[in-house]
């Protein structure tokens, strides 16, 4: 419990919550029962699923049956983007999305490239955003779905969505006119909201969505779960078959414990998230303000307003983000970085390519995020800890990097991994 | 506890095991971290994999590299078939299954047709039983994946999955004499062995098998987890694409708690094997013997021997499969029925259905499979009830079928749905 005060690393997953865990846990060995079954074990397990798509329905503004749950919310974005593209490919084969989605994302519209899908990307500005003129001019009759995450998993940048579908429904109409059609759906709009759902609004008719990816274990729900919004009336195909559960959409027994338990961590998260944004964003400010301070030579990634409240993502120039990492792991601090030991890749963080800062501002780059567990006496810790590391580690570093600078000074590859962003590489298989 | 006592539908799902739960329950909120990460959280989530892994390599005798834990095993289905579908089209596109298989293998491979892929179905007979001489009549030059399940899901029916691998092996090496090459290892052999691995030896060598699909809640473990052995160099791509996770083969965040539930179970399984089926076997036969006994005109249905310890179904003719179903649950028992209301999509068992029988056999179809909480206590409740319900059933039945009969009495629109079975159909989206 000590330990995990210290833990910065919110956005890579959380800790059940107790109050999850005990509503969780009469399925696992009481209420056992397979839903597809008609008998009493069958039908109180048809029963905890419906409660559970209609908590999180609630807050959401949508129809219960609206919501389809997978096994993660990377199954969840290939759904939404592979299972939009399959059952509209007779209407067009074009799908953006922007260069910093997460990679459940990317790697899906690779796979789709090969089946012969024309994938567009938006490119952030330095701050991280998509800009909706962009998304207007990438907008053509062949367009199937558009994907823009709500905020970004490593920066925590939140992205124009209103805006971004604001543009859509206006190529619509302007589409549907030139046709002479009354009604045309397409592209349809997708985002991965795993981020934000802790401290934003996630309405999907407010933000004007077709689809929304969300993640159990990013809010303090069960790991294995995650759960898609389709609005009615999208076309989309499964990317799991078998039995046919949940309308044909998602086959698989269901995971009732985990339904159950990210119902109630999705109803728990939004019925919080004004106070708990409120809460985390004065500790963030707390440690921004205080390393800022402290430790000259820091970059901050991403915007500094549009940006969730419980993220930090910094550069600190001349030391490597691994090495702080594991100093920081000795003194019971978890957080995390984009240089490129840290990815199964080894290459750095495309997100923090994306915004155009040399390598070398990548491979010294931490992400704090903080969350429920996070209290003040541990953003004292760190502050307190950390400018003697960062001096250590620079009284080692070869480096000596300039403030602004904009090219690298070495070639990418003194950094591990080739400069190729992942999202336009080929994918190996 | 009381009721569970007299649950009867083990196949369909199990409760989770006191034992797996306890190990399992530290990873939820405490050991909580995401194995991506080279802090301490995430390294000791990393190890709980690994030792995981290592508990389900032992007793099935493989390299713990060669699981991949996916979100359930309709999901490992969809990746065994589908992913080396995909993977090896360059050397064929034809795929040999039973007409028995498990819908997430069947309706794979509806979806594989749509690709271009040509599947061949091999035709149980009237006990179950694929024929190995069908399977060599159907290997050919195409052929790059055989699926054969280990044991079937209704009826219980064991496979020769050691004859079916002979007839493989033999024909890779007459295949490779052929070309001149000096291996080949395709056809692969995949076996669904969900129902299997509580009482049978799922050792991989022995059975001669390339791929190998494993369920956690059909053997005390969590729901919402499955396993997809791969032998080292089989080509496979995944179904689920992003942040590569498990040698890219299923990308997400892995679910530790149930990974780390799932090793347990499939250990426990294995180390109770023995015992667990002789103990089930016994009280599946004194109920077998007490319904035959007591009750005229009941057909068992599969093979009275090649048969899992713990399944017994059959066919109580002149009555419905559901209304028995509600009549026993009403008691407290929990069995299934092949009939056409207990599926979803309103047609009758089509496992049933390839075992030759009429459609109003399968009409009065009820499956029971035992577990670790059934006892004699529970098998003579049944045996004591029963009787009277079926006797009362069949008061006011307007049917009167002979035994042994083996064409339809009437149309099986009567019964609800339509005659084509279901993976013949074209597949709706």
């Amino acid at each position: 419990m000590a330990k995990r005060a210290f833990y910065f690393d919110y956005a890579a997953t959380t800790p059940l919550d107790p109050a999850v865990f005990r509503v969780m846990k009469p399925y696992f060995a009481d209420d056992f029962g397979n839903p597809s079954n008609l008998y009493e074990f069958g039908r109180r397990a048809k029963e905890a699923i419906a409660a559970a798509a209609k908590k999180i329905s609630e807050p959401l503004g949508y129809a219960p049956q609206e919501i389809v749950f997978t096994g993660s919310a990377t199954e969840a974005d290939n759904l939404a983007i592979a299972g939009v593209a399959r059952a509209n490919k007779a209407f067009g084969k074009k799908i953006i999305i922007s260069n910093i989605e997460h990679k459940a994302v990317l790697a899906t519209c690779d796979a789709l490239r090969e089946e012969g899908f024309e994938i567009e990307y938006l490119r952030v500005g330095h701050n991280g955003l998509v800009k909706p003129r962009d998304l207007e001019r990438a907008l053509d009759e062949k367009t199937i779905l558009v994907s823009v995450m709500y905020a970004n998993n490593e920066i925590g940048t939140i992205q124009p969505i209103r805006e971004l579908a604001a543009v859509i429904k206006k190529f619509r109409a302007k589409a549907a006119r030139s046709t002479g059609s009354k009604n045309r759906t397409l592209p349809y709009f997708h985002t991965d909201a795993s981020q934000a759902v802790q401290y934003l609004d996630i309405n999907a008719n407010r933000l004007g969505i077709d689809l929304m990816t969300l993640s159990g274990h990013k809010l303090y729900g069960p790991k294995g779960i995650g759960g898609l919004y389709v609005r009615r009336g999208v076309r989309i195909r499964p990317v799991i078959y078998g039995g046919g559960q949940q309308d044909r959409l998602r086959s698989g027994t269901e995971n009732i414990p985990a339904i159950v338990g990210f119902g109630e961590a999705v109803a728990l998260a939004q019925k919080h998230r004004k106070t708990e944004s409120a809460r985390v964003k004065k500790l963030r400010d707390t440690l921004q303000k205080g390393i800022f301070e402290a430790i000259p030579k820091v970059v901050l990634n991403g915007h500094p307003t549009k940006r969730l409240p419980n993220f930090l993502n910094i550069s600190i120039l001349d030391i490597e983000g691994e090495a702080l990492l594991l100093y920081l792991d000795e003194l019971g601090i978890a957080v995390n970085t984009g240089s490129a030991c840290n990815s199964e890749s080894l290459e750095p963080s495309y997100v923090l390519t994306a915004l155009g800062n040399p390598y070398e501002y990548i491979h010294g780059s931490v992400r704090f995020t903080l969350g429920k567990g996070t209290t003040i006496v541990a953003v004292n810790y760190i502050l307190k800890h950390m400018p003697r590391i960062v001096t250590k580690l620079r009284k080692i570093s070869p480096l000596d990097l300039k403030m602004g600078q904009k090219e690298a000074m070495s070639q990418p590859r003194a950094f591990v991994g080739g400069q190729t962003p992942h999202f336009l590489r080929k994918k190996k298989v």
